[in-house]
């Protein structure tokens, strides 16, 4: 098994489930997925449930996650050409999209208002791209124990990471800032946000 | 390029948009069709596009045509010991189940009554199994630039399928029996059925 297949020690999923070039177990979670969002248990508004189908659908597809992954294999080639504000227009793409829609899942769920949807998507955006960050502090930071898998991959290839641009310090200094404001977007929610300020703080916290 | 990545002589879509052991062009058409279908374009009323929804997720997941994979690759172990019914009970979910899934969004889209669902249930089911019996054939008497990839894997791998287990005449017979029956059962729709009609006469006259 290759070591790019491994998740926290364990197998990935895709790489658990998956039998010579197929990868059934992936694709049959992803449709499972849908099959949630669509099932009535999930909410009883048929529209509510439709926006939740097409906003993963979006958030998963060529504009979203997928876009990301291509933009990914091209900057594996393109090394440490690429500008910060490449870099960050992937991983919105990459790991953003999914993050935005677990968020905004809520808001169609329990039918925020305008004022509060963009208070979300500011915590998600803010949220996600310091998740990224600390992924790309980790690959130089991180131990093969601590992660599950072997750290300097990026590094070794060459590929332009956050912190292949701005130097270790800045990168760690641009997480935290953006774990802070991430959690100041989240003061209209008072307490009933307690849980999505634990998510900012462990996500620069976290060791893998 | 592997000869089991052809399909009708062109590379096909999960080797053509692949990335090593990455597939972002499968993974975003399958998005893209959830996305269609939750789109209003699809049907003014929520209700029947989240139905939609929820029977694709079905059929295409681990009880439907990922079901079938997973089989599919057991069968491949299992060999010439398995029964007809095990090999039709695996064909149902691997081709039939989206095959039925495209028959009866037909019926969400136009609020059948439950006798013509009835009806067009039976005509996706016997239009799936001769579909696959056929396949089975072609693997067996197709030539090479028919199909546009190797004929006789299935046979070389020593695979069970219909063929092998009916004979090449009985099983020519069955799939022209089942078509035959899958346009009987759209007698009660009259000429408006014409296009499925000509997809079960299809069916079973093509040779690739």
């Amino acid at each position: 098994m290759d070591d790019d297949d491994l998740r926290r020690g364990k197998p990935s999923c895709h790489k658990a489930v998956r039998r010579g070039d197929r990868h059934p177990g992936r694709d049959a979670l992803q449709a499972l997925a849908f099959e949630v969002l669509a099932h009535e248990d999930t909410h009883g508004d048929p529209a509510v449930r439709v926006a939740l189908v097409s906003e993963l659908a979006k958030a998963v597809g060529a504009h979203g996650m997928v876009g990301g992954q291509m933009l990914d294999l091209l900057a594996e080639k393109e090394g440490a050409d690429m500008s910060i504000g490449a870099i960050t227009h992937l991983q919105r793409l990459k790991t953003g999209a999914l993050i935005s829609f677990f968020v905004h899942g809520g808001c169609y769920l329990g039918k925020a208002s305008e004022p509060l949807r963009a208070a979300l998507s500011a915590y998600a955006h803010d949220l996600g791209l310091a998740f990224q960050i600390v992924d790309d502090l980790l690959d130089i930071e991180g131990t093969a124990q601590e992660l599950g898998k072997t750290p300097g991959k990026d590094q070794a290839a060459g590929k332009a990471t956050f912190v292949s641009i701005l130097g270790k310090e800045r990168a760690r200094a641009q997480a935290d800032h953006l774990a802070r404001q991430a959690a100041q977007h989240l003061d209209p929610f008072g307490e009933a946000a307690d849980l999505l300020r634990q998510a900012a703080k462990f996500v620069v916290a976290r060791r893998a």
